[in-house]
């Protein structure tokens, strides 16, 4: 599934400072903070005098966090960037600046390495990012992609996963749920195709799953939309190992309990349908999928009217008293405890 | 030549969360622009009104830049930061805030991942660097730590690859090729210890040239020196790949030609010895060895007085116009052009 192997260009031909030189040649910065991007030791920015400055990075994996057999080089690159975009939206912050390192293995061409390129630097265009520093490197092994993002945040907007109260609003935005079944579908159609060559997978009806999976994206809209109507969250986190396990930061962060309402969580009517194709119950997607992207926070219950306003956010809970526990209120109205289920990198066997 | 097999806990016993907390859990942070470090989506920090801020990263991945059978796990983390440190060094700036993420095979345990750490905090101690990113997770084939490295330098005094002018001095801190050395010593008693596992190596002898290569330095020092006796270079890189290619990144970035002369190159004893026994010329080594971390970098000629002074520094050369390319005048007096043959990550074979 990967590009045919017609004039493919070899590693070894260019060299890391002909590969460096090829991808870097027209880019452009377009931020006012960026001082200098790629081409020295380091990147130089230059921060504005209100603002915080916002540092995160995640590492992806081949074999871990994707696998190569089935996502696209192009899309790959746009989550690496997108990944990281999430974590900065999860401060209340936007941003600005993103650094890539890469590791291939001696069979990756240059045209392979490109690929991912087009997709880092379409998510820096879609996001206003600029892309200041890049770095690529041969592997021993799989392919490693190791994104760090700089984003910028309004001294006084900043959201921490601490600051939640008892009573705040818990809310989250978009739908959860997707990124896993999008998971399933793929590793379906490997199985099927590795059991016979011949059959070609047909995707077309699961675009919206597979979107979810493969390119998903960052919610610093929401950040523009709580921004647009004066909310500034309580406490926020982004949906990467599955609400029950995100909330549960929330609230250990934030010294809470809380109430999930099953009903509440909101749930894609694709993400819906072929959970029950699969005999999973959806929520459990939605609680410990993972991937989704979507931002969880909370807030106070003064702004219960302007959050229930929009039709992008729903407000699934309430933080309570930490000795309450972490409950969930299933859609009979039983009360049982939250549990996180969700992925944990360093348990997970394949 | 890894940890004994004594009561060492599997990752999985922990997770990912477990991990971060009991890596994590006493880490204090002593730079003020640090307003949260690690637990939360992305570190704040809160730059200084006056400063420019630095960001740099490096990859390195077993079977490439490092081998895990001999090399200290200990050393193998103060190596990834003090190579971060190193870059932000080289624009004339002061590393204040690390972030690190690793990737690890199944096969390692807790305390395997704990030495990384214990060498990861020495080197932030040592250079007052805040730990504010933590990131853990497994990976599929070899060891992965991937380094980001925030630094500050005031808004005159950063120093870019680009600046240097026709006539300015070629200058080098400390001495150079000894990392090299370090690293042909460990893989000669590699071999041997494979060829006789009953041999055990006597490296006694190599403190130096071990140090070099295992437990590099980055100089952080000079930067001082230089603020202190009031020089400004006018281009700097740290040599990571070797002294020719470096110097030729400089000239590539000033479009400029030099000269270098090769009695001026400093060379250690230790490792002109050991050079004459591996039938190496010392020169090759400190050329094209790479991975000596030591500052590169050009003054204007009016500065010749106080760098000739510095005891630290060497004065190895001059910049010359583009035209004339770049030149080495050997120990017999001849002129040949310089040609870099240092490390280059993916053209290297092992």
């Amino acid at each position: 599934m990967d590009d045919s192997n017609t004039q493919l260009t070899p590693l070894s031909e260019l060299g890391e400072f002909g590969l460096i030189d090829k991808i870097t040649a027209d880019i452009k910065t377009i931020n006012k903070t960026t001082l200098f991007g790629i081409g020295d030791d380091a990147a130089v920015i230059k921060p504005k005098n209100n603002m915080l400055t916002l540092v995160s990075k995640d590492l992806l994996l081949e074999g871990v966090h994707f696998d190569i057999m089935y996502t696209p080089l192009k899309h790959l690159g746009y989550k690496a960037a997108v990944v990281n975009f999430s974590d900065i939206a999860a401060m209340n912050g936007k941003p600005k600046q993103l650094l890539i390192g890469i590791g291939v293995g001696a069979k990756f061409s240059v045209e392979a390495i490109e690929e991912i390129y087009v997709g880092i630097r379409k998510a820096c265009e879609v996001y206003g990012v600029d892309l200041i520093g890049g770095d690529t490197t041969s592997s021993a092994s799989g392919l490693v992609i190791s994104g760090t993002i700089i984003g910028e945040v309004e001294k006084d907007k900043v959201v921490y996963r601490k600051g939640a109260k008892v009573h705040d609003l818990i809310c989250v935005s978009g739908d959860l749920g997707g990124a896993y079944m999008g998971l399933l579908i793929l590793e379906r159609e490997k199985k099927a195709f590795q059991a016979n060559p011949d059959i070609q997978p047909d995707l077309t009806q699961h675009d919206y799953l597979l979107q979810r999976q493969l390119k998903p994206e960052a919610r610093t809209d929401i950040v523009d939309l709580l921004a647009k109507e004066k909310i500034v969250p309580t406490s926020m986190i982004d949906i990467s190992d599955g609400l029950a396990s995100d909330v549960m930061h929330l609230c250990k962060a934030s010294s809470n309990g809380c109430v999930i309402s099953e009903e509440k969580i909101p749930i894609d009517q694709t993400t819906f349908d072929l959970a029950k194709e699969f005999n999973i119950v959806p929520t459990v997607a939605a609680l410990n999928g993972g991937e989704d992207y979507e931002l969880l926070f909370t807030v106070d219950q003064n702004d219960y009217e302007k959050v229930n306003n929009l039709e992008s956010i729903s407000i699934i809970g309430y933080m309570t008293d930490v000795s309450e526990g972490e409950r969930l209120i299933t859609n009979d109205d039983t009360s049982i405890e939250l549990k996180a289920q969700g992925w944990d990198a360093l348990k997970k066997k394949d």
